[in-house]
């Protein structure tokens, strides 16, 4: 497949399969480069691929006889053919948890499935997609990885960097909690708190991107966001696979930016058109919590445009108020059948403690929201009981205890003696 | 094999190739049940097996069609055949990390792996005792989990307990840290502060076990003790498949009451006596904090017994001051040719930030104990470094932030503009 370039620089770099840089509204093709954004119409770039031609069933032996990790998917990813001998903390093949103890207190038939990426190395999926945008900075010669970030991403560049050899700079709002600062630092790169909000130091890297201070860097959220966003199809691939290669007929994903559930549906189609999966229908449901759910919002009022909300939620790995790929999100739901819902911070609270009473999985306030919703869809009627459902939990309860803390505590606390004991009625 | 029994009661419990339990001491054998010490000696029981005869070959092949965890092992481990339909955390194949950054600042030419154990379900290696305590509690018919513990052990029962559909009910000294709390008490289970020390927990857990009110009840680090302790077997197992079936020449393992280094050695042995690997020498380290070094202290004297200290240490998972398996130990490093070290507080903190900094692995502080002894014991020339060495992290930094937030935090902060940063040097 030739390459329509709008560039006259030769393609040196290697990124597998990665054939280049398309833009999601006007099509237009761009080299592979560190560029995020359409030099026409300012669109969003994202990867397009010479896909593997040839034998569904050799590729899946060869995906199967893989490493236990995203790189089994190298064919399918923008990474180079050797990635997996390259230092990385090779995130992914997380467990697709079979919950049977929540099936039945949700009422659900067909099969119930918890993607529990807490099991990644720093304990979210942010793993996957920045080990995806360390390989393209490999490509790109830069030296510095960076990003802007308030918690899990933090950990999550500043890890990756570290074993893949690079210098990190990393910049945060200097009032973060200090757990999520000893977890951004401890990595040993540098990190800089910015005397602002969130979207203070978003402007910043910005800034700092067109500047010659920036030369080198490779900020994974921005100017390589094209390749980063890519590691999310990597839990589309799993999930299949972990099914025995088949499409799970309804999955409900988290909004943030909405780039994972995006992603993911590139990833079910990719799969479908690769012939590694039977096609048939599959619904995508979109997670919020209440206090950012513009996205929801919009799917509810039957709008196409998204309209900004300033985040109040406990659930903060998901408060992006104006989420880029929210107008994508809503084509993806309705034209899958699906639906975006939200629920409380009361109702993230009682679904972070369900899940971990029925399944012993201590979910992140974001796995707390997709459960939520989970629950509140099947209510509405809007999500099947009847058919397999896989619901994804992204990050760990370790990192977000203040959102259980005031309503989790001991049962009793009594003197160490039997009478104590009796007296406390917990004896059984 | 005939079970040389005591009691007259017929063998009904399926626990696979479990076919006893014998005292470490007197060697005499028991059957299989819910007991602890030896009845003659007052020693402590473990478990002996008819392990698989036949060909090593096949036996290997059968591992490698296993599920990616330990129940792959479930021919060399106390559950029964079946174990992998069962609901289970399913913990356990964790990575062995490469850790070549490592290896290049601490001189290791000889290859240095870490067996993260971080990676398990509630995130230690608590996980992998606690799977095998809940079939043999499942086997013995108890309905309640139970056990004492100061952190780790209550969050990885009380989660075991939710998945495989147990009642839990764990007891915790009362002032224990509030992180901790949740922790343990997010998974919905009974939560018992007992107002006194952690000896005070045990000692009430004891009586507990001899009283009708305990009746049915599992205490994993008690009365299942002698099962629970197997667990520790499968980090033999996994490392030695990982290195593609073959023994490592070092290893170094943390200490708390010792039995996980024990277990390890008898997992080696028993690849070994299987042929599953090449026999050939190994050593074991064991690896203390200073502030709790019983075990150090009575290796480095050349003593046999182990005198009690009082524990004074942030590496409060290693802090058992009476360490029950100590002298068995001192005689497995003694005859390997290994060795117990010790590290002080400050060498446990670099040593965390040692091993984030260069593999992006952010160890609990008793990883920072094995890292930081396998260090000393280097520079002592008594680790060799050309040779193959495997070094345990058995948490997760998240646990224990206060080691290391007193001393990491941000390069700078700094206001969102460019001169700012340019000013603060960290351009590059």
């Amino acid at each position: 497949m030739a390459v329509q370039t709008t560039e006259a620089a030769p393609q040196t770099v290697d990124l597998g399969p990665a054939a280049a840089l398309s833009c999601r509204e006007c099509s237009e093709r761009f080299e592979l480069g560190p560029i995020f954004a359409c030099r026409l119409c300012f669109g969003p770039l994202e990867v397009a691929y010479d896909l593997p031609a040839g034998d569904a069933e050799e590729l899946r032996k060869r995906i199967e006889a893989g490493p236990n990790n995203i790189w089994r998917y190298a064919p399918l990813l923008p990474v180079p053919a050797d990635v997996a001998e390259k230092p990385s903390l090779n995130p992914g093949f997380t467990k697709l948890v079979k919950a049977d103890n929540l099936a039945r207190e949700l009422g659900v038939t067909g099969g119930l499935f918890v993607k529990d990426d807490s099991g990644n190395p720093t304990h979210s999926f942010k793993d996957r997609v920045v080990a995806i945008a360390v390989e393209a900075a490999r490509a790109f010669g830069f030296t510095t990885l960076s990003c802007s970030s308030t918690g899990n991403l933090a950990g999550a560049v500043g890890a990756a960097a570290a074993r893949a050899g690079f210098r990190s700079c990393v910049f945060i709002p200097h009032d973060l909690e200090q757990g999520k600062v000893v977890m951004a630092a401890v990595y040993g790169g540098e990190l800089v708190g910015i005397e602002g909000n969130y979207d203070d130091v978003n402007r910043f890297c910005s800034e700092l991107i067109g500047d010659p201070l920036g030369e080198g860097w490779g900020f994974v959220n921005v100017n390589l966001r094209p390749y980063y966003g890519e590691g999310s199809k990597t839990l589309a691939y799993e999930i299949c696979e972990q099914l025995g290669w088949r499409l799970p007929d309804q999955i409900v994903i988290p909004i943030a930016s909405g780039s994972q559930l995006t992603k993911i549906d590139k990833g079910l189609q990719e799969l479908i058109r690769l012939g590694l999966v039977e096609d048939r229908p599959y619904k995508i449901f979109g997670a919020q919590a209440e206090g950012c759910s513009p996205v929801s919002t919009a799917f509810k009022a039957g709008h196409d445009v998204v309209r900004p909300q300033k985040p109040d939620t406990i659930a903060k790995s998901l408060a992006i108020g104006n989420p880029a790929d929210g107008p994508y999100v809503l084509d993806i739901a309705r034209r899958t059948g699906g639906a975006v819902e939200d629920v409380n911070d009361e109702q993230v609270v009682d679904a972070i403690k369900l899940l971990a009473r029925t399944e012993g999985i201590f979910a992140e306030t974001a796995g707390g929201v997709t459960v939520g919703v989970t629950k509140k869809l099947i209510e509405a009627g809007l999500l099947d009981p009847a058919l397999t459902t896989v619901v994804l939990n992204t990050g760990d309860g370790l990192k977000t205890l203040d959102a259980v803390a005031p309503t989790t505590g001991p049962s009793a606390t009594i003197r160490p003696s039997l009478d104590a004991f009796r007296d406390a009625g917990l004896a059984r």
